[in-house]
């Protein structure tokens, strides 16, 4: 059994709400807290307290922000009434959501300068793994930040991975982990492309790669929802997927280091965008390499689609 | 209890014995031919008969070949003494080795004017697969002659895929495979460049991935080689990942499908052999990312390495 | 005033018909061969000679060859009344059109055991250069060879650059340029298609262009075209545009040389292919850019176009 | 002879003293600002006035700012002392330095806002054509504001272009043009690679080009900078190059149009500064295919370069 720890919450989105409940059922003291109250109340019942502020949240040993985007994440971090502002000193926040290097190195020397520590700690896994408290954390930051937040993250995880001690590494590998699941899609859309042209069933095909050398869950899920054409609704839509991957590139370029099957990968999502696939699973992006093959545009679940947007 | 089959077998490499091997276990009546004999006399041991002569091998109810190329097959196939002027009529060659969509067409078309049937089987697995009768067999051809193959697949591989009734489309479904593997070289190779310049560990990054999202085989096997930098003895050497990604274009030309990722690997893999890299496994492929991003050119395993190479 | 050469002359297209009638007018002895015989009349009248046979060609110094492709060149060449079969000893034949390096080679090494002379001498221009004497030759060869052909070569062309002692030089310069040609087209139609979704006149947009950093007549004629989006009939068609850039990739692969523009640049003409461009002009090449941008795909100036094709 | 316009002019860089010398010159009226004051007493001689800050300089009709980046545009138009804050009702902010398209949509509201007008009219021209009033200048904006700045424009150019009423029109035409620089010297660093490795003199090559169909400023400049491997002083340095590929392609992601061949550049650039490049003229960007085709890293002009840098 181990000691409570008190937390704040922020954000109570498809993957927060799980995660919240979690560290709440593990015996966790959780100040929830989000834009839309409504979502709140619902963790209130399973025995959170309500927190009506980001700096009610943020009274505690640790505040965890699992929000949208970098804007997001800074909206409820710098400011008067925010959680730099709020947090006690010696206290954690700490960033579950897929954040850019450089937001992720603003809040390390932000958190510094207050007196308060900063942990990255994205999580790999989508809403029924973290419901189930089945993520994967990838955690950086300070080795005693890190190590006095076990408790927490195994109560919404499986398994921690520490990468190192400045917390943007950790940002760096959660967004390079996208990458690679953006680069299965596009070589896959490309190989169905391919078979499909010459008469091999695509559901069949995915079925054969998924049994043998690729049967790992990236193939199983996107493959199945390619093969399928199961664009809608979408589990992350095409404009996320188009947004971490121009992080994984500034993170590139920042590092200098050139990423060409991201550069290629992020032409796709522009692509994908242009011709009204901005709404669709990001798993959509696989389809251009069928357009590029002579397959028609809009095509397949999205209706009369992109077709006919811009034209001449 | 299966029919016992009267097979020619052509071709005893790393691939070719272990099967050959695995047909005469199971039972088949199995005539081995290869053009260094002294690989022939290692099957015969173990129940098979000599050939030695192409053409002797070809006088049964099927002929298997498992060779390096296109050339090589062509030479056993056509001409005087070959597998066509020899093999029975209503007799099958079955195509083991990865060929062109091409020569799958050729192929196709000369045993069926000479009243003969051809299958094509390519399969997945390395060596040690083949070995213990693990592989993966990938068919198309008429359906008559795929079903009578039956007992042949079921003695060396694991399963067996039948992908339609022209034999080309086995050809191209094992090169879509093989860029797939290629593609998985390539956004690792990225990845890590990434990562590792930011201090992250790569061999602990490859343990992350394959602890989650990543763990299939293909990511292993080869994370663990990049990782570990361990490109010699290659298993698969850089010429000839470049000549699988090669026939995938060659296909992807040939039916107007664009495959923008295997422009790519093509592209490093021609970059990878210009410094010095052609005998390495194709996973060094991953290291071109890390000379572009600064690394010394031929460093890792391979010693003083291609940096001397080439020059102004 | 020169000594004139015996020539004969290979094929009597858009741009061969115009070179044997400059020779013709410079008082050389011309021989004129082509399959369809009615293009051989035309040149009798301006004072040729009709050769009947590609051996009848290959009588005199030297014989040119101006045709489509690798194959034409191949199947005038070899075999029994090619014209190594024909051609006098320590005679040359000079092959202008646009050859694989590959090719090159092989003519290289054939006329040299067969005691004859190979001179590779591509030409730039379009049709009109052509009739006008006005082409810019590129040869390579044996220097006593290249020297003897001056008089032929002013015949036909403004100026002559000399590139090298080995035949596949010239083949390779020849090549190199229509790649850079291509990546002129490519990159203008990506620059088009960014500066028109934001409003800009894409016809004011070239003259900008052309009158200021660009003004090359590689941008005059392209821009011109796909401003204007006059891709029929085609000057040079998009075919012909893959095929050159496929030789391009191929002696990039033969010398280790990565082309990634050039990569890129075939991805975009299977894409125009596949979608019904085959038979347009290749700067239709830049349309590409439009389609990905949200544009209707087979829009413009060739009607229904390629939407329809595919499908799913 | 045209009215004297009041006109002051913020940032005498390598360009911007050229042309404020030319507008002092045709007679108006101009208070010349520069953060080192030492390059306003040159212009003072000439008979401009003195501006001691930016304010100062905003006195009048119109305010030309020539910056080295947005940060910098920024930082003397907005603030306290800034542009907005001293322009005149109704007077005219012309931008020509080279700015993204975000920064001339921001420029465009504040402006507006603040009852002023803002007209983007970057530059097409070296320094030598900033000196000698032979610019291009590619204007928009407000059609009442630009043709009250003719007499501006022809004094600091040869010609002007007008390419739409929102200013960002001009900024993206610039954009796109640097990008097809960069796309000229890519390609013709592939080529380069590509006929050197077989033999062919580099510098011949270019003649050879130049003298044909790529007769224009942009082929003689760079492609005789890449012949010599003249890379250093440079004339504008790969940072510089970066930067504008950057912003095109952000300007492109904006509007929803894929850049291939940027996203390309984009890539080689960093090569180009991963190996110590960064320095540079951007022509060296050229180089980094000669490296992939197996040229020692940082060979060259800049001595034992950038194959020491990074290591493993």
């Amino acid at each position: 059994m181990v000691d409570a720890v008190k937390v704040g919450f922020v954000g109570l989105g498809n993957m927060g709400a799980g995660m919240a409940a979690n560290l709440v059922e593990a015996g966790h003291d959780v100040a929830a807290y989000n834009r839309s109250q409504h979502k709140v109340a619902v963790l209130v019942q399973k025995g959170a307290r309500a927190a009506r502020t980001v700096a009610e949240a943020s009274g505690g040993d640790v505040v965890i922000t699992m929000l949208a985007d970098d804007a997001a994440v800074e909206a409820v971090t710098f400011g008067v009434d925010g959680i730099i502002a709020s947090l006690p000193s010696g206290a954690t926040h700490v960033s579950s959501s897929t954040i850019s290097v450089a937001l992720a190195e603003r809040l390390t020397d932000a958190h510094a300068a207050a007196g308060q520590r900063f942990v990255a700690a994205p999580v790999f896994g989508r809403p029924e793994a973290a419901a189930a408290a089945k993520l994967f954390v990838v955690a950086a930051g300070e080795p005693a930040a890190v190590q006095a937040l076990s408790p927490v993250f195994d109560a919404i995880g499986q398994r921690t991975f520490v990468v190192g001690d400045d917390p943007k590494a950790a940002s760096l590998v959660k967004l390079s982990g996208n990458f690679l699941i953006a680069s299965v899609i596009e070589s896959l859309g490309e190989a169905m492309a391919l078979v499909e042209k010459a008469g091999v069933d695509k559901q069949e095909y995915v079925e054969l790669l998924t049994s043998t050398l690729f049967n790992a869950p990236v193939y199983k899920t996107y493959g199945g929802l390619m093969a399928r054409e199961e664009f809608e609704p979408a589990g992350f839509a095409a404009t996320l997927g188009l947004k971490d991957v121009r992080l994984a590139l500034a993170a590139g370029e920042s590092l200098q280091v050139p990423l060409p099957v991201a550069s290629l990968i992020r032409d796709r999502f522009l692509t994908l965008l242009a011709n009204g696939g901005a709404h669709l699973d990001w798993s959509a992006l696989g389809k251009v390499a069928t357009w590029e093959a002579g397959g028609q545009k809009g095509g397949g679940s999205w209706g009369s689609g992109g077709g006919g947007v811009g034209g001449k």
